[in-house]
């Protein structure tokens, strides 16, 4: 797999009038902070730019959308540019492959190591921490100084992805960025409190809940915890107020695997997996129809959630065995 | 108040051969990283270097303590340089005062406000996100490239007294000397998983119980949360396991007072104050006999449980009227 080089991608960029971007479904902070970055630098330069979704921005990542984000495909035809930021293939597109074909050039700006080249123009770097780290390159290779709202975004994608600097993905490139942002007056706190510190009662409470059922398996190895739909109706938690809580159940001493398994509908379970330092997660994701990175992955599986949860024990009890 | 130069205290311990190290009395990440990163130094110096401390160092933080800490005041007689770090007043080592004043010079680095001159020599920056910041520099004024270990140290200073560099304290220093730390090959995730993800399931278990008394007052920008006794007794939880509860409070939306309370015996009652963004605990803190910064104080009250909840819920009121 070849790369294209920035400056190639760049003058992509700023040759066109009209650009679509496109982050991946169930956008998290890296894809709605790329996403919003190179919006606003394109918007700045004169281009029309939107972001096209198909789900709702996570109300804690809302601040980051200053008019950009759109569900209407009609918003603007004739696009030069279809870019799509922290998604690898199409079906982390579904709902928007065919408009994003449309595009007269396809562009993909990525850091899953699973991405292959699927555009006219790639820049997919699996040792990036975060997808906006390579959007804050491309900026610069613009040649552009970011603004402050630039910067608050690509702040709000690299401290997401690297779990607040925390994470084996984070690099010094990473510290070197922030140190950049300071330079030019972003107010990493503000974004932080807008991220993190904007929760409602009712997520504290799902998460009580949740940890209500953890338990220890793999002789201290592994560690599971459980939501039924019921757990949701009654805290009256919102879906991605459970985001967080699998890393929580990481954090266990000794655990190397961990999973947070969630009734989303009955028969429809969704399993977040987490591996800490030796584990990894691809492979049992992968094993059950999903997908991820080594450390971080998920699947959904098709079943009662009492059999979810015992599958998923079992898997995780092989693999640290594996250790 | 006037300080010293890093070059003048610098020259200090390298012409010393013997030195205590004090952290402050409860040492968090800050206190023990700074102690452990100094220490290293003037050990690897080929110097008598202990760290004397009066209670125990955190299980979390235990890695950082390679054989430095020590309770034994007889443990080096003739003292050379009695050097406390994090830590402004006799208050903060108080069954360590004598010791500490058998020095033959007396050094001060720390990063409080309240902090005065009270030592031969003193290095006091409010401004500094970390006190691990000032040592880093320190060491690097003696002229010393700090080896992976000591790196590790002032990572763990940094990013916990920084909130994992999101709090308002973060400056770019303390991104840039992440940079550096990368540099002479500290890996952070390793030395994070020790600070974070070493919880004992008890930890998640207290932690389910205290959002589970979350009151939210004042229209919406205060939240208090309290533990009894009897929860810590039940659970199995040790008390430094409910040290980043406030954080949790602190986080639900719209919340700029959050307090977190505690009852460590009958009749003495632990509160930690945190404000957002607007706030100023101090004051709080202050009016009832306690101290700390303006985003984060606390203090002890010596009255019943239930009463004590009240009173921080008047002050915290008069506190919200007033922002």
């Amino acid at each position: 797999m070849k790369n294209n080089t920035f400056k190639e991608i760049a003058e992509v960029l700023l040759g066109a009038g009209k650009v679509l971007i496109y982050p991946h479904i169930n956008p998290d902070g890296d894809a709605i902070g790329s996403a919003a970055a190179i919006c606003r630098t394109l918007r700045n330069l004169g281009k029309t730019a939107y972001i096209l979704i198909e789900d709702e921005v996570p109300d804690n990542l809302k601040f980051l959308d200053k008019g950009y984000t759109t569900f209407d495909h009609k918003i603007t035809e004739d696009v030069d540019v279809s870019l799509c930021v922290d998604c690898g293939d199409f079906s982390r597109l579904p709902a928007r492959e065919e408009k994003f074909r449309e595009g007269k050039v396809t562009v993909c700006i990525d850091h899953h190591g699973t991405t292959e080249n699927f555009c006219d123009y790639n820049y997919v770097d699996p040792q990036a921490a975060a997808t906006g780290e390579l959007i804050y390159a491309l900026i610069k290779e613009m040649g552009i100084v970011p603004d402050v709202e630039t910067g608050e975004a690509i702040f709000a994608a690299i401290t997401t992805d690297t779990g607040n600097f925390q994470y084996s993905n984070t690099t010094r490139n990473c510290h070197l960025i922030m140190a950049e942002l300071f330079d030019i007056g972003v107010d990493t706190n503000k974004v932080s409190v807008e991220i993190y510190e904007n929760e409602r009662p009712e997520k504290l409470m799902i998460t009580a809940r949740a940890f209500s059922t953890i338990e220890i398996i793999g002789g201290g190895r592994g560690a599971v915890a459980h939501l039924t739909l019921k757990d949701m109706e009654e805290t009256g938690a919102r879906p991605f107020e459970t985001d967080r809580i699998i890393e929580n159940i990481r954090s266990i001493s000794g655990v190397e695997y961990a999973a947070f398994i969630k009734e989303k509908e009955p028969g429809v379970i969704r399993v977040s997996l987490r591996a800490k330092r030796r584990g990894d997660v691809a492979k049992i994701a992968a094993d059950l129809g999903g997908g991820g990175h080594v450390k971080a992955a998920g699947c959904t599986l098709y079943m009662p959630l009492d059999q979810a949860v015992n599958l998923i024990k079992e898997k995780m009890e092989e693999a640290i065995k594996a250790l």
